[in-house]
């Protein structure tokens, strides 16, 4: 259709039918849906008809090529205008073939597989019937106390944005009416959701204007120039008002500052979670604010069913509003080809074709391989593939690996440690429990401390459940559950060389097995292929390259710890600072365990000769930035050089350290290599006090490294 | 001196005369003070003259009677226009005679006493030469990793603002120029350091404007209606900004908006310090933004010395600046009765009669005794005065109770609590150290439970050194050490009545004590008097009376953790709440262990018949509220009843429960009494999204109990 036709059929609605195409309803409201005749229930619960359900504009979270189709078919035959329905669902980091959790994908560094995960993502999602996936999430985080930490890439913007439009890129193609096997992207959780105050989710952000602007905006706003097509909004506050009633964040910015013309979605029931927010009474005033900030489709709650209606009669709400809202949405359908064709992508055929393929899980398997990032190693790793191998902890024979948020994967999928081993050494393996992730007994561990006793290397794969992260998964205490620190402590004690393998979806606190073993393994969620992702890099067929994208904490005392905060006026370590009057803890250090930007290999690199082409920079003239690596070690290895950017003085105070760029270099034991970075005036803009955005003459240093804390540096001017 | 004899004064001195009375100096640098002759080391370092330091216009830190007159008289045979010296010093929470540090002193929620002990400061200090305090400190504190908390009364804006006025009023009185033994006090620190991100002290501040209007600023404003002469900047930033820099905040709010005509001083090094923050390139930037932002004093560096001439000269710089800043400093010498009488109050006649009188000590005595929160009381206190009783623990024996910031303090004068005990328990009490603050031995130990063994009570004496709290004594882990734990476990392994008290500086994760103890007593740091306040509260001489004003986190991984923050848009324990999805954590409440406004005493109060004297209030009618309670108990004790008030739904979220009132009732056993409130329109006024300070129409819930949890409520609307 044209956008006329689109505007005559909106005036073809009745406003009760307009106003359905925001609600967004779960499977079970759906005739043909896997779990239909739950229709009742559901639609009492929430006081709606199922003349409403007809009218509705959008499905949740149902995939399944057949039922999609059955559902589509059922739902045009009662809808009073044939608008076909938008499905939407959660395809986080794979559908069927699961990826590694995001936070993982981001310690790959690796932008370009990362939109092909969410390129095959899309695609099992599309011939699924899927239309619109929830994803990806871009919120900035720098507590790991909270869940969601693992739903996002890190603790940096710029890396947040390159991943950010990597995903998007992935999930939509180039043109979502003619690429029928892919999907729209929403962007979520706008915005700073990733600043729930203690860590806690759904809690409370406070922020200045300038901090959400400098740090938490700008991946939003990455995705949005690519063209993601809608956006998500937070369950948090930002500046005193709920995201789904914030007309300040929805209109002004993201409306008219920003120009984003696609549909904004409210988070599950976040319009009707107004009212013990305290931004509304009752529902009526729930529905108000939020049509006002702009919230197209309301998802889960029927404020707006329940109440746009006569908010539009008694005049309180101009029905423009609601015409602008449904408009978008009818937009997007035709934008997405559902008016020609309202079964899209949705295919049993293709189904079976592509849906978890070899080639789709090659792909995940090589993110995996990418993503794990060895912490520590003295010595241990990789494993002698003749040894006597030792396989203990509750992650040794799971298949907990997808990660929060694999809603259409199977456990029973993914590879698991032991077997991918198994086929890998030709030595001799044990494999011992140990303990559980949060309980274990004493027959347990004195079978696991049998089993060590033969052999001549352990290999420990201890971890938190899935559930113990992602959404409303949060923890005040992060270290491992004490019954796998006990294991990890009476392992220890025996002296053997010893590797722990971590599955988990959050920074941990890692006192009690950093300081007990002789390497560290992060594995996170690795997804589908995790067991032999990790297999090979355990035994060096794989050398690690992955650097994290987040701080590891000392301890939760120091949260929130990250590698871009301000000097202060006394920092720790100056030439001439105090011993007690500076600022710092008593009882820690100020820097994190392991910082952002860390990762090791089974090779090592040298840094030397870094080089500005000059000293001064201006407008006009970027200078370039060079450093030589060197593979010193005996293996081929991938080092991520790091560029980072300090602006010494500004009309507002400046992080310590910027990422400002970064290069991989492959390197071949010997071989020297030159990692090349320009950089220019522009990359050096930040928000000033009055918020203009842009770059101050004077002093600058820069940094090139392997790590936020290991680098190289000199200095440079822009005049 | 009139307003235009301090301007014909002014106008009279050069240049460098005036920027000089702009710096403020330590004793060092001065002729006569105690460590005279040091002066031409400190000179070198900071890169300034004798000339300078002739012309200065102010001292730091120095006191004493007949030195201060001894300075004074030979600064006036310097200087070239006979200006004298103000004398400044740290008179936090007592001269000589040692209050309980501050946080104690907001406990007893009595602000009869606070002011008293701020007279009584006030008058020691004036009497020994000191013309300014450093006080009060009115910082709002929310995370107890920061070693200043105990500085500041609390986390509630309402009751800081209250002690803010109290000591501002204790400290000044009516009239600072008849007064001579007063001093004029110097609110700090503005604005907003207790906000340092992590607990850190120094550490940057990030806060919405709306944040830091509704909960941080409200007490500086009070202190300064209250007539308070000076404010100190803060050292972290506000906004980007460090408070020594920000115009926006000293010169558009502070001065504009506020009024205030009073002196600016930057805090310690602060001037100097926007360097390191990287506000400033050089000496000459930091002088620059500092004299724009209106900071009138610079306190310790010289920037303003080295600087500010040139900076006029070259036009940078309006000298009109300089003036301003100098006719302030003139203005409160003038107001002092400088000009005629530089010596003001100092007296060695009156040092002798005042300081440290049995007067005051016995203040101090009240104070801690009002001060001191019983936190668990299972049948063990008070002290039956025939037991035997054993006392352990590193501050069995201390004088370590005065606390941070007690400058001219002695802990050899504190009365210890063995000494006090000893003189108030008929029984035998044994002595035992049990372990060091930090560290201990097995003889150690053994002694200690051989001693407990014979005991009938123990009373365990534990808590933290007063360096672990304080300026820059910050803690990431806010548990007792490990060794007194340890001590506290095998101790409560023994089955006996065991009590604890506490002596520390910040609020405590109380894991590993208040599980393993029958009684908790939080003593704080209660200065000269504390052991004698303590022991009474020990045998029940006294009754406990006081109330927590800042909340007991559950764990450090809670934090920040307080009674009023919002409500979220997925409360835990809402009726219709999911199991899962709610804001929470996974293994720790959401809820502090102790709540603001907790606390017990050795009889027991009943609340019932909340009435509201109407369901409806307007702009001209209050509501009355009113509650009856009843000694429920068999002795006579002190509540405090408070008055909580919850906006349901606002322009912006509003806090789950505002303190908006509280009185006492002292009971005897059976007497029922009632606590009577009116509460109006204007105490629901709040900072809207246009951060206009209005009330909202609307419903109201009244909370009235014992603590902020522990209420009966009721519904209003405000029509």
């Amino acid at each position: 259709m044209d956008n006329q036709q689109l505007l005559d059929l909106l005036g073809a609605m009745t406003l009760e039918a307009k106003v359905a195409q925001l609600i967004q309803l779960a499977a079970p409201f759906y005739e043909g849906a896997d779990k239909g005749g739950q229709i009742t229930g559901p639609l009492e619960a929430m006081g709606i008809t199922e003349e409403t359900v007809a009218s509705s504009g959008s499905i949740l979270g149902y995939a399944g090529a057949a039922g999609a189709i059955a559902v589509q078919k059922a739902h045009l035959q009662k809808n009073p205008h044939g608008i076909p329905l938008l499905f939407m669902a959660d395809i986080v980091h794979g559908f069927k073939t699961i990826f590694p959790v995001p936070l993982a994908i981001g310690c790959s560094w690796d932008t370009e597989l990362a939109e092909k995960s969410a390129e095959i993502a899309a695609r099992e999602a599309a011939v699924s019937g899927v239309h619109v996936t929830f994803a990806p999430m871009v919120d900035l985080v720098r507590d790991p106390r909270w869940g969601r930490v693992m739903e996002s890439t890190g603790e940096d913007p710029y890396l947040n944005s390159l991943f950010a439009r990597a995903f998007v890129h992935g999930f939509q193609g180039k043109d979502l009416t003619k690429e029928t096997e892919r999907v729209a992207a929403c962007v979520k959780h706008f915005a700073a959701y990733g600043a729930s105050e203690a860590g806690r989710d759904y809690n409370t952000v406070d922020l200045s204007e300038r901090q959400l602007r400098e740090y938490y905006l700008p991946a939003y706003q990455a995705a949005l120039e690519e063209g993601c097509e809608m956006v998500m909004t937070s369950f948090n506050t930002v500046d005193g008002i709920p995201a789904s009633a914030n007309e300040k964040l929805m209109r002004s910015l993201l409306r008219e500052e920003w120009g984003f013309e696609g549909v904004l979605i409210s988070d599950w029931g976040a319009v009707k979670e107004l009212i013990p927010h305290g931004a509304a009474e009752d529902e009526r005033e729930a529905a108000y604010r939020a049509i006002r900030a702009g919230v197209d489709i309301e998802m889960m709650t029927a404020c707006y069913v329940h109440e746009l209606p006569e908010l539009v009669r008694s005049r309180r709400v101009d029905e423009g509003l609601i015409d602008e809202a449904v408009l978008r949405i009818l937009q997007l359908k035709n934008k997405l080809g559902l008016f020609d064709n309202p079964y899209r992508g949705a295919s049993p055929k293709r189904e079976t074709e592509i849906v978890f393929s070899p080639e789709h899980r090659a792909a995940a398997y090589e993110l995996a391989a990418k993503s794990t990032v060895l912490l520590k190693n003295e010595g241990v790793l990789p494993l002698n593939p003749d040894a006597r191998v030792v396989l203990i902890g509750p992650f040794a024979q799971s298949g907990d690996l997808l990660g929060p948020w694999s809603w259409s994967g199977s456990t029973e999928d993914a590879v698991k440690l032991n077997d991918a081993l198994t086929e890998r050494l030709r030595g001799s393996l044990n494999i011992a429990e140990g303990c559980g992730i949060e309980e274990g007994t004493e027959e347990q561990l004195r079978e696991a401390l049998e089993a060590a006793a033969s052999a001549d290397v352990i290999v420990l794969a201890l971890g938190e459940a899935s559930e113990m992260s992602g959404e409303a998964g949060c923890r005040t205490d992060i270290r491992l559950p004490g019954i796998q620190l006990e294991l990890t402590a009476r392992i220890a004690e025996m002296g053997k060389p010893t590797a722990a393998v971590l599955f988990n979806g959050r920074p941990l606190d890692l006192h009690g097995v950093y300081d007990q073993v002789g390497a560290v393994v992060e594995a996170w969620f690795p997804g589908s292929e995790g067991g032999a992702a990790v297999a090979d890099i355990l035994i060096g067929a794989v050398n690690p390259s992955a650097r994290l994208t987040m701080s590891f904490p000392y301890s939760v005392g120091q949260v929130p710890v990250y590698y871009n905060p301000f000097n202060t006026g006394r920092p720790k370590g100056a030439p001439d600072a105090q011993v007690r009057y500076v600022s710092q803890y008593l009882d820690a250090p100020n820097e994190p365990l392991l910082p952002f930007g860390f990762g090791l290999s089974y090779t090592t690199f040298d840094y030397d000769d870094l080089k500005l082409s000059s000293k001064k920079m201006t407008t006009d003239s970027p200078i370039v930035i060079s450093v030589n690596v060197t593979n010193t070690g005996d293996r081929t290895g991938t080092e991520t050089v790091q560029l980072y950017v300090r602006d010494i003085a500004g009309d507002v105070v400046r992080p310590v350290r910027e990422l400002k760029s970064f290069v991989k270099l492959e390197l071949a034991p010997g071989e020297r290599g030159t990692a090349v970075f320009t950089l220019n005036e522009e990359q050096l803009r930040y928000h000033h006090s009055d918020l203009s955005f842009r770059s101050d003459p004077g002093q600058f240093e820069v940094f090139v490294g392997r790590s936020s804390r290991d680098t190289l540096n000199d200095f440079f001017r822009l005049v």
